[in-house]
């Protein structure tokens, strides 16, 4: 193999592979991306056994092969070259060689054979369809803030990518949720979707996807089965394989008949729960809402340290209520909020609150109150 | 106690202070930064017992006194308020609570008696003198790269700080070294520094001390004695105990008959370094530099993950020459270089070698060689 290839473009190809290469592995193979040139295109592949990644790019080809070479040893030669500078990549399997050359600088990797290269079988998808890679992204990062970590709920461990029954019929949803709290977004039904399986699909891919979904107009196809799921642009191809397990039954947890509105602007609440948890240095901070007419006081009470209060100004109209939260979970879903004011439903102390943006239905938050 | 403050004073004093307060200590009132007001102004205080930093700002005192509060906790919450906000400092000794209000919010923390607070006691200096910040930050940015790390040798744990001969008469110098690497930066010696005894400024009063150096044309008052120093703005004053050792005589290690001259431009030597060494995945990666005319080539040889070349144009009319270095210690080297060229003096491939800006002298630094 002997490919020219210009520096920028071999950085972006390589930067995506050596993201899905495990730092620690024992399987030295895995460590390595499988470069494939052929025509005018190389191709770069890096797998964990779980997630693949295929990164498509133009390039001269003067001679077609292949070879494996150290993942995050190439993309820090590259990074370091010039702007600008023409790359070529020379392969001498013989020697288990790879030279790469720009300008002055010379360097011979070490490869290990492309036979070994453990390339992700090709699988029957069920649901083929695309999407706009704006839709996606919402999907994806207003959920995946809930993911769990907890690796015995493994089934948790990821987002719940489905179709579900919407106010005004069918859409796409994503859910997730660690116990404490919930995220349930949903978005228009893109055409051939109607029958793709619900699939979990796990924290590392959905953190690998955000990278496909910066161009707003991009179409990404995206491709279901039962097993395993793809989402591609035309350059990068990204096939994982999904949790093994049952996403528990979400819509149990949603409260239907919360009737205590509570409206706020999202961005001072953020700005006054994260300022009364400053005096707490305990990792799991209970803030306390205190609701009266109009008016909310939080407040947080550290025995040791100290205590802190901030009154805001709010639209709530009913009963008065005192209720605890985590502070951190409080935080992360006010973040979520981006457009209008974060809108609150509480029924009693006891029970768990929904959070909305405005009137918006196609968001919502879930939160398990703590005793405080 | 009762003080009203503008929050970005507030913040600035505050973030002095807490970065003095060790995270981890025993003694809970070290934590604690010790708040002082009378007249119109107030004084915050904070000391690991071997820094102490204190910090004037005005303020509307109405009610005069002191208090210590824990000075991360203060500094998360004034960081956290808006900006332009007035707060409101109010001390209840009896209660053992400061108060810290701003718009809606309210704050109480827990406080400790300000006679517990260790002052750090009066010296008498011998040497009393004002350098422009911008030369005292040269003297220290210049040199404390080259700090030893080993608390073994914790005479070599900071930077030796001294008056000496340099080519034009006397000179107020630094130095610092970690028996591997050198550097010795020179400053026109300040009226008034003439008797100052030699002292080991500790690595961490360098880093705090770097905080009052920002503006250039700031005079920085410098007291000196056997045990310690001090480096006042008109707002801030930074006190340390200086190290208890003897610095070793560095003159010896400073080769004087290095002949063979090789200028290269830094930046351009320092990226080469730098990519050549990315094959190498071992902490102290040998860079191989191999000398003819005018031409200067990089190696590294790494034999289990390949092996890297670099040519260069430089300057260099002598024989032949193959010399090794840590890849680090090379780079930290010729990121110094701010000006001009860099300009190697090497004798034989076993001997320290000298670096220096073209042919300025007020800054040189030694480099011990590797066997490659």
């Amino acid at each position: 193999m002997k490919i020219s290839i210009e520096r920028g473009t071999l950085l972006k190809a390589v930067a995506q592979a050596q993201s899905v290469v495990e730092r620690r592995n024992t399987i030295p193979i895995l460590a390595n991306v499988l470069i494939e040139a052929e025509g005018d295109q190389v191709q770069f592949r890096a797998t964990d056994l779980d997630v693949e990644v295929v990164d498509k790019a133009p390039a001269q080809v003067e001679r077609a092969g292949a070879t494996t070479v150290a993942a995050t040893t190439l993309h820090e030669i590259v990074r370091k070259l010039p702007d600008g500078a023409l790359v070529t990549l020379t392969a001498d399997n013989a020697a288990g060689r790879l030279t790469v050359e720009a300008g002055r600088s010379n360097f011979s990797l070490a490869t290990l054979p492309k036979e070994d290269f453990p390339v992700m079988a090709s699988s029957e998808y069920q649901s083929n369809f695309s999407a706009p890679a704006a839709v996606l992204r919402r999907l994806f990062d207003k959920s995946k803030f809930a993911i769990s970590t907890e690796e015995t709920r493994y089934y948790l461990n990821g987002v719940y990518m489905h179709v579900a029954d919407g106010e005004t019929g069918k859409v796409l949803r994503c859910v997730a949720t660690d116990g404490h709290r919930l995220a349930r977004i949903d978005a228009d039904l893109p055409g051939g979707a109607e029958d793709m399986p619900g699939v979990i699909v796990p924290r590392k891919t959905v953190g690998e996807l955000r990278k496909l979904l910066e161009d707003d107009d991009m179409q990404i196809a995206v491709s279901v089965s039962e097993t395993k799921v793809r989402f591609a642009t035309p350059d990068i191809t990204l096939t994982s394989k999904v949790i093994d397990g049952t996403f528990p039954d979400y819509s149990r947890v949603i409260p239907q008949n919360n009737t205590r509105r509570m409206e706020v602007d999202a961005a001072d609440f953020a700005k006054a729960v994260d300022r009364v948890a400053t005096v707490s240095s305990e990792r799991s901070r209970a803030v306390k809402m205190q609701l009266d007419q109009d008016r909310l006081v939080l407040s947080v009470n550290a025995p040791d340290s100290g205590a802190a209060e901030e009154e805001l100004a709010v639209a709530y109209d009913d009963e008065r209520l005192e209720i605890g939260f985590n502070a951190k979970y409080l935080l992360e879903i006010a973040s979520q909020v981006d457009r209008e004011n974060a809108v609150f439903m509480f029924n009693s102390s006891g029970d768990p609150t929904l959070m909305r943006e405005g009137n918006d239905q196609s968001a919502v938050y879930v939160v398990m109150p703590m005793r405080v």
